[in-house]
C-alpha cells in the first residue's frame, strides 16, 4: 500500500486538515511526495480523547498481553521490508546499512521491552502484612504496586527515524508500562514515520487491543505539540531534540491547570578527558578513536564527543595533531535536514568568528547539499571558563578541545560545564588517582561514564542511563534509553486494608505472578 | 541551654538579621519568646555554600555511617525531653499526648530510615557484563546505581511540628539518600525548630560529619524560602503545605537556570465513598467512626475526610443523622495558628452562603480563641458537580456529605475530582462488583486506596505511598511517607567499561555491600 499521507487516529487513516509538510531529501534538496497535512486541534482532541478511551483497558491487559504486543509491533515493523528502508534513506539521507542497523534497533528495543513486562520487576510490589497486635496501634494490610501514569505523547527525534521516532525507545516503555501513546511524527521523515505508524496500528488490530492505545499526528510548526501537551488526557511527555524545543513543552507542561512530567532529551557536549599516561602511551589511537566517534553519522548524535579537555603538553600537541590528519580526510556527509544543517553552519561560522577558538582542521568540503564539514577547534582553559558561547552544543561533527596547564584547571573546566549525558575518561593505570579525584565531579555531572571507550553507543539494557543533569535531560532522575526508561511512565498506588478478592493480581496473597516481592521488608529470593 | 532564636548555619549559631518570627501560643493568642529574626539573603547563600561543600564529602560517607547519623539524631532529640515537648505544645495548642506520639513517629521514621540506608535496596544496582564475542558488536561492562542529587531544602509543615518538619519525613529521607539539608523552619513553631536543629547539629558534630550537612533557617514572608529554592546549590525540594505556596515554590524552581524538582505535597479532600451494603449494615458504627477521624487533632490533615460519597436512602439518612448526632457533642479544638483558624472560618463562612451547601451539623461551640468548630454539610450531586468551590479543600474538621442518585452518579462524581492523597471505600462483600467497578477510577486518582479503613493514619513503611495526582502533590511518580520517600533524592548514574580499582563499592564485581543486584537481568537471590 502506498504512502497517503494520512494521519493514524487509532484505526482510521484520515487526512489531516491543516497546513502540509514534505519531506525533503537532503541528498539533493527535493521534495518528496506524499503531502503530510497537519492535524487540526479537533483531531488532536479526536486522538486524545481515543488514548483516554483506551487507557484503562489497556492498562489492565496482562503482562503477557502486552509483551506479546510489543513483539508483534516489532514483527509488522520487519514485514514492512526495504519499503521502509529505502524511504527512511531517502527522508534522512542515512546510509542504508545505518537505517538497516537502526531497525534491528528498534525491534530488539521492543523485544527488550516485551521480557521487561513479563518479569515484572518495574511493579516494584511491595507488601506489609497487617499487625493487628501491634501496640499502641495495629498496622494494617498496605500493598504497593506501580500503575501506568495515563496517555503519553511522544515527539519523534529527528536523528533516530527509526529508534527514536514512532515506535522508539520512548513509545515502546510507555506501551510497556501500560500508557497509551499519541505520537507527533518528526517533520523530516513523516513517510517513515506513516510506514512504521500503520505497524503499531496493525499490530494493536492483531493483538485485539482497544484502537486509542496508539495514534499518529503530523503537524507543521508547533501547534500540534502544544496541543498534545496541554490536552488535560495526556499525562507525561517524551521527547529528545533541541533545547528550545524541549523548553517549549516544558513550559506548556507547566502551564496546565493539572502540570505533567515531560522527559524531555536536549543538549549534551560529551566531555571526552584524556589523561596523561594514556594519552603519552596511546595518544595516536586515541586520536584515530576519537575521529572515528566524531565523524560517525555526521555527528548527529546526542553523545557525540564535542569537548576534550586535556592538559597541555607534547602528548596532548601529538594527539591534536594526528586527530587533525584523521580528521581533514574525514568525507563530508549528508546531515538529516537543511534546517540541522544550517544550524550547524552557523554554529561553525560563530566559533570561527570566536577569538577564543582557533580553527585545527576541516573535514573534506561538501561535495553535496547539507553535507556537514567536520571541523576540530582549540581553546585555552581560560578562555572557555570566560566564554559562555563555547559551552554551546554545535550538533554534528564539529569538536573543541580545551587545553589546561594542570590537573587542577583540567577540574575547574569540568566543575564548570552545564549536566551532560555522557563524560569519558580515557586513561591508564597510572592515571588511577588522577581520575579518582574526577570522579565526584563527573558523577554530578554525567548520566553515564565511560573509561576507555566512546560515547556515541547507546546500549539497550537494565543498567544504561541516557539521561542526566539539566540541560542533558529535563528530568535528572530518568534514563530514556534502556529497561529503566520504563519507570517514566508510572507512578505508585498503595492498596490498604483491601480484601484479596478486590486486588489486582500483582498484589494478591498467593503472589500469582511470581514476583519478588519486598515482603514486610525483606526481598523475596 | 535556653531558645536563643538563633538560625544554625552548619554548627554556627548566628542570629539573623532580618525581620523576626515570634511564635504565638494559639490557646492564648499571646507571643512566645524568643524572637528569630530572619536569615538574611546572604546567610541563605552562606547555608547554601557550606551545605554545597558539605556534600561530595557526605554522599561518600559508607551505609553504616549514614544509618547512625540517622539513629544518633532521634537519640538527640530523645535527649531534649521535656522542653521539647512544652515547647511544641504552647507552639501549636495540640495537646502533649498527640506530641508525644508525635515525637515516637519522628525518631521511629529516622530509626526506619536508617534500616533502609543499611539495606542498600534504594541504590537499585544494575550490572550488565560485557560480551566481547557478541556480534555485531562487542558489549561493554555496564553498571547502574543511584546517587545523591544534591543539597535538599526543606520546607517544614506547620500540622506536624516534629513529623514533617525539622527532622520530619522530608529531612531524614534527603540525609538518607546522601544530601545535605538546608530547613527552612515553619514560623509557627520555631523554638520546636531550634531545639530539633540544635539535635541534628549535635548529631552530625558526634558522628564527625562536614558541618554543611544541615542548616537551619527562619523568615518571616517568602524572601528566605524562595531564595532557598533559587540557590544553585540546592538540587531537590520537599515542602508540606498549601496549594499556594507549593505552586510559588515551584515556579521558582523551574525558573532558574537549571531547573529543579520540587516534591510539594499540598491540597486533598479525601474522598470517602460509601456503598450501599455497609451502609445498611452498619451505618451507624461508620458515622461514629466518620466523625473520629474527621474531628481528630481539629481536622487538621493532609488526609482528613473532607468529602463523603453516597447514595440516597433511608441507610444514607440514617449515617447523616447519626454522624450529626456525634458531632455535635464534639468538643471545638484549638487550632495550630491563627492564620489557620482564620483560613477555616473564611472556608466555613463561603460555604455557609453556598446555596449548593446544607449545613447537617455543628460540633460544640469554641470556648478560647482559634477554636475550631466542627461541621457536617450535605450537597446534592449534580450541584458538587457543577460547583468548584465545593471541591475547595478547607482545612479543619469540616467534610462535605455528597448525594447521588445512582451508582453511575457516584462514578460520575469521582471522575471529577481532581487528584488525591487518598480515597477510601467502605464496604461488605455483598458491594465488591459495585467497588470493583468503581477501583480504576481511583487508582487514576488517588496515591492510597483504603477499604474499611479510615484516612488518618499514615503507616510509616514500605509499602505507603502518601503521593498523589496534582494538586495533591507535585509528582505524581513520589512519595513523602515510608521507604520510598528516599527515591525522591536519587538519581542514576551508569558506570561503563569501569575497572573494578575505579568503581563505587556498590558496583565493584565482589559486592562487597551483599546487594541483591539486577545482574545480566536476572535478581540475585
Amino acid at each position: 500500500m502506498p504512502l497517503t499521507g494520512n494521519l493514524l487516529i487509532g484505526q482510521r487513516a484520515v487526512p489531516g486538515t491543516e497546513a502540509p509538510i514534505h519531506a525533503i531529501d537532503p541528498a539533493t534538496d527535493q521534495p518528496l511526495e506524499p503531502a503530510y497535512p497537519g492535524a487540526s486541534a479537533e483531531q488532536v482532541v479526536q486522538a486524545c480523547a481515543l488514548a483516554w478511551a483506551a487507557f484503562d483497558a489497556y492498562r489492565d491487559t496482562s503482562l503477557e498481553q502486552r509483551a506479546c504486543f510489543l513483539e508483534t509491533i516489532a514483527e509488522q515493523i520487519e514485514a514492512l521490508g526495504d519499503e521502509l528502508i529505502e524511504r527512511a534513506v531517502a527522508e534522512t539521507g542515512l546510509p542504508s546499512a545505518r537505517i538497516l542497523g537502526e531497525r534491528g534497533r528498534t525491534s530488539t528495543q521492543l523485544r527488550s521491552f516485551a521480557r521487561v513486562v513479563r518479569a515484572g520487576e518495574w511493579l516494584d510490589v511491595r507488601v506489609d502484612t497487617a499487625l493487628p497486635e501491634r501496640q499502641p496501634l495495629p498496622r494494617p494490610d498496605l500493598r504497593q504496586r506501580q500503575v501506568a501514569v495515563g496517555p503519553v505523547a511522544v515527539f519523534g527525534a529527528s536523528n533516530f527515524p527509526l529508534a527514536f521516532s514512532v515506535a522508539g525507545g520512548d513509545t515502546a516503555s510507555a506501551l510497556a508500562a501500560g500508557c497509551p501513546v499519541v505520537v507527533k511524527a518528526h517533520s523530516a521523515h513523516p513517510g517513515t514515520g506513516e510506514l512504521v505508524g500503520r505497524a503499531v496500528a496493525k499490530a494493536a488490530q492483531l493483538c485485539g487491543l482497544p484502537e486509542g492505545v496508539f495514534s499518529l499526528l503530523y503537524g507543521a510548526g508547533r501547534a500540534v505539540g502544544i496541543g498534545l501537551v496541554s490536552d488535560p488526557r495526556i499525562k507525561a511527555v517524551g521527547f529528545t531534540g533541541s533545547r528550545s524545543g524541549g523548553l517549549a513543552l516544558c513550559q506548556a507542561a507547566q502551564a496546565r491547570p493539572e502540570p505533567i512530567p515531560v522527559y524531555a532529551e536536549m543538549a549534551s557536549i560529551n566531555p571526552v578527558l584524556l589523561f596523561d599516561a594514556a594519552l603519552h602511551n596511546r595518544g595516536e589511537a586515541l586520536a584515530q578513536g576519537f575521529v572515528a566517534s566524531l565523524t560517525q553519522g555526521a555527528g548527529q548524535f546526542c553523545t557525540n564527543p564535542g569537548l576534550v579537555i586535556a592538559r597541555q603538553g607534547p602528548a596532548l600537541q601529538r594527539f591534536i595533531e594526528t586527530a587533525s590528519e584523521h580528521l581533514r580526510q574525514a568525507q563530508a556527509q549528508t546531515m538529516l535536514t537543511p534546517g540541522i544543517f544550517n544550524a550547524y553552519q552557523a554554529g561553525i561560522a560563530a566559533l570561527a568568528e570566536n577569538r577564543n577558538a582557533q580553527l585545527a582542521a576541516r573535514g573534506l568540503p561538501a561535495q553535496g547539499p547539507n553535507q556537514c564539514q567536520a571541523q576540530l577547534l582549540l581553546t585555552e582553559a581560560n578562555a572557555f571558563l570566560a566564554d559562555p558561547a563555547l559551552h554551546a552544543e554545535v550538533f554534528g561533527a564539529a569538536s573543541l578541545v580545551v587545553v589546561c596547564t594542570s590537573d587542577d584547571q583540567m577540574r575547574e573546566v569540568t566543575e564548570h560545564l552545564e549536566g551532560q549525558l555522557t563524560a569519558t575518561l580515557h586513561m591508564d593505570d597510572a592515571d588511577l588517582d588522577a581520575a579518582r579525584a574526577l570522579l565526584p565531579i563527573l558523577e554530578r555531572k554525567a548520566g553515564r561514564i565511560l573509561v576507555n571507550g566512546w560515547p556515541t553507543g547507546v546500549e539497550v539494557c537494565d543498567a544504561m542511563v541516557h539521561g542526566g543533569p539539566f540541560p542533558a535531560t529535563s528530568n535528572t532522575r530518568s534514563t530514556s534509553v534502556g529497561s529503566a526508561a520504563i519507570l517514566r511512565f508510572l507512578r505508585p498506588v498503595c492498596y490498604q486494608g483491601f480484601p484479596d478478592a478486590l486486588l489486582p493480581s500483582a498484589l494478591q496473597h498467593a503472589n500469582p505472578l511470581h514476583l519478588r516481592r519486598l515482603l514486610d521488608s525483606q526481598r523475596e529470593a
